[in-house]
């Protein structure tokens, strides 16, 4: 079963705006066995979302668009697709019922151009939407399903994760194959050298497994694929006998544990759960709590861990210690040592931990301290260098890092390496 | 002059990785007039590869083409554009000498698969990547220019902006057209209430510039398009006489200038600017420094500010205090104002905000403390239940918010309305 996405927006072809949608979208989808083909992106006009239509009707059998449902003039995609599946626009009284509740509670006028939202075409299944005035939509042709969800990301989710997976289960249950994937994380190991490692396993892979190394800063996850009778996006062919879900979790199971034996000592989580989740689990299990004491970061540490619901179980807050000034009057870290080592040094760092443990009464602190640039570097400490301390009641370890890249690559890549130095610290 | 950009890698299908590759690209390619009409995304295979080639001929001048450059077995790209283009993998000194000096710097020993990276096609002018061992190739046929980029974001933008944007810029020089961007970021007023207001001026906008309005989180942006000769993604035809940059400029003004007085009471800003980024400018402006004292935003907002470059001018730093124990030990919080009216309540957040200018000894402070979900919430406070503070040291603010969404989306939209709150209590 192959669906594709067609993501609809000038303001994504104009960069204005990163498509996340298609990446969440794809993923719901790889979770009941539906592979996603191809993924387009295309501007708010009539003649190329017929002609993107045309080409992917060609593909596949799923084809799903977000985006163009708006209020405003530039959105186009409704009527669009009402006249390319020959229909006619007609007012649905559920969604004008949805559209005047969504605005009396929020006490706002209601204009005509959000009456307009109430119109759908009259040869779709609509798809209300209890979060937005602009319904979904559902149409069928030649045995292909298109369907239609507004681009608001928590709006389609919404529609998407409560409705159009459901309905593509019980409308392709027949034909649905069987997609697992596996995923391992590694961190300390570079993507070259990890599959130098991992070769003699990967090596017996069936063809129907495929293996995909997935750098992201300061990690490497490795992503095992098992394909049922489907051809895959990749072109991966899959093995006539293996199709049921059963047989094809054993063998990738066997696989996995040859690849982790070969990998181990950089294995941090055999799923693809977020690092900050990982150690919050692991501490909530201890029953530990954790705050974080942060320079260079920020405050993007205490963010990771607290987009993570229930982490106010483990993580009790931090101090983002931007000047030298609150890094002594709210951490405690000595004027001297800010003077004589500098803001970013192993002294500093290992004093912020400390006083992160002790001011804010936690079992376990992160701390760092670095140069992010674009400016502040010197010759000495040169735009990357960056000091990170982990520490418990007793101990501290501190540990310097040269990270390359721009200003959010070294954000991201100092709080992961951190995350990752705790991890290790606490086992 | 029509771009299409195809990025290659199968996470991006099965919904691993999220795309952000090509809105950068996208944006970088408008600045100097290069029009981009679609974004395709396709897995590791080459036939799927070759046939998005052949496509994306038919439409596009200038095809880029990002990731499937690693160095391994499931990065295909290079043999493919090899092949399609007719030539031949060859050593290629240069490169050798920087993956060298890559593995020397890091300490990693030199493996087979990172040698191979130093293999180029023959008939193609190699671009030097500095940041990492897979080289940029820019191919030429028919006209046409096809570039094949790494992946990975940071190399990518590198390549792209130093190398890439430069070449395309001379090898067109002559056929470039105008297309220039306006954009006003808006708060405090719904996307179709908004197209109310400025219908009077949308209305009289000539056929080749165009208004789009980008909701966000918060805010929505409005962004005027003036588009010179060429054809535009959106299909809007630009009128015959209307060529030179300068002539459109002042059209866009006149007509942004229009919408601005329709809608100044909403605006924050006129230029794509992040509102943390106007903040910080008028601070440094005054003279005047800024913490935060974050509960449910658990640090969020001290990361957007600080991942602005030079953030530390103007930002002292914040207290995340997550928990109750640190909203009192830290930022001074009664006691018997947690009990008695609660973390979530007016009285919280203005003692966290007023302790906050106290402790952190800055001018201008941000508070808030809400239920962000998905456990917490209750009858009286449901989720999305969120109060802000913001203060300077004589007057404190208060609001409350009942926002809708899930987790991430309660997180970014309380940050949002604190800056919007802060630029308009600055003000």
């Amino acid at each position: 079963m192959l669906a594709e996405i067609i993501t609809i927006g000038d303001e994504i072809l104009i960069g204005q705006v990163i498509d996340s949608n298609s990446a969440w979208l794809a993923g719901r989808l790889n979770e009941v066995g539906i592979t996603v083909g191809q993924i387009t992106s295309i501007g708010d006009d009539p003649a190329v979302l017929e002609n993107a239509l045309e080409e992917a009707s060609r593909r596949a059998d799923i084809i799903i668009m977000t985006g163009g449902l708006g209020p405003t003039k530039d959105d186009r995609t409704k009527q669009t697709l009402c006249g390319y599946f020959g229909g006619k626009l007609v007012l649905h009284e559920k969604v004008l019922e949805n559209v005047k509740t969504i605005f009396s509670r929020s006490n706002r006028p209601l204009l005509d151009s959000n009456m307009r939202q109430a119109e759908v075409p009259d040869n779709c299944r609509v798809l209300l939407n209890s979060q937005g005035t602009a319904p979904g939509m559902w149409f069928e042709k030649e045995g292909r399903v298109y369907i239609s969800l507004p681009g608001v990301p928590f709006e389609m989710m919404g529609l998407a994760g409560e409705q159009v997976i459901p309905m593509l289960k019980e409308y392709f249950r027949d034909r649905l194959e069987p997609v697992l994937h596996k995923t391992l994380v590694t961190t300390g190991i570079g993507e070259s050298f990890l599959a130098e490692l991992v070769a003699p396993a990967e090596n017996f892979l069936p063809p129907y497994i495929h293996l995909a190394y997935l750098p992201r800063p300061g990690m490497v996850r490795l992503r095992l694929s098992a394909y049922g009778k489907e051809l895959t996006a990749s072109g991966n062919k899959p093995a006539e006998g293996i199709v049921s879900a059963l047989q094809l979790e054993k063998e990738l199971d066997i696989h996995a544990s040859r690849i982790m034996e070969l990998a181990e000592k950089y294995v941090i989580a055999t799923e693809d759960t977020p690092v900050p989740e990982i150690i919050l689990n692991r501490l909530r299990e201890r029953g530990r709590t954790l705050a974080t004491a942060e320079s260079c970061t920020g405050g993007y540490i205490a963010h990771l861990i607290t987009a993570i619901p229930g982490a106010s179980d483990v993580f009790s807050g931090s101090v983002v210690a931007y000047s030298n000034k609150i890094k002594s009057s709210l951490l405690g870290v000595n004027d001297i040592t800010l003077t004589h080592f500098g803001a970013v040094s192993r002294e500093t760092v290992s004093e912020m931990a400390a006083g992160a443990i002790e001011r804010l009464g936690v079992d376990y602190a992160i701390a760092c301290s670095g140069i992010m640039g674009p400016g502040g570097g010197s010759a000495d400490k040169p735009v990357g260098t960056v000091w990170i301390a982990v520490a418990d009641k007793e101990h501290v370890q501190a540990e310097k890092f040269s990270f390359s890249g721009r200003r959010p690559q070294l954000i991201e890549r100092t709080a992961i390496a951190a995350l990752g130095m705790l991890f290790h610290f606490v086992e």
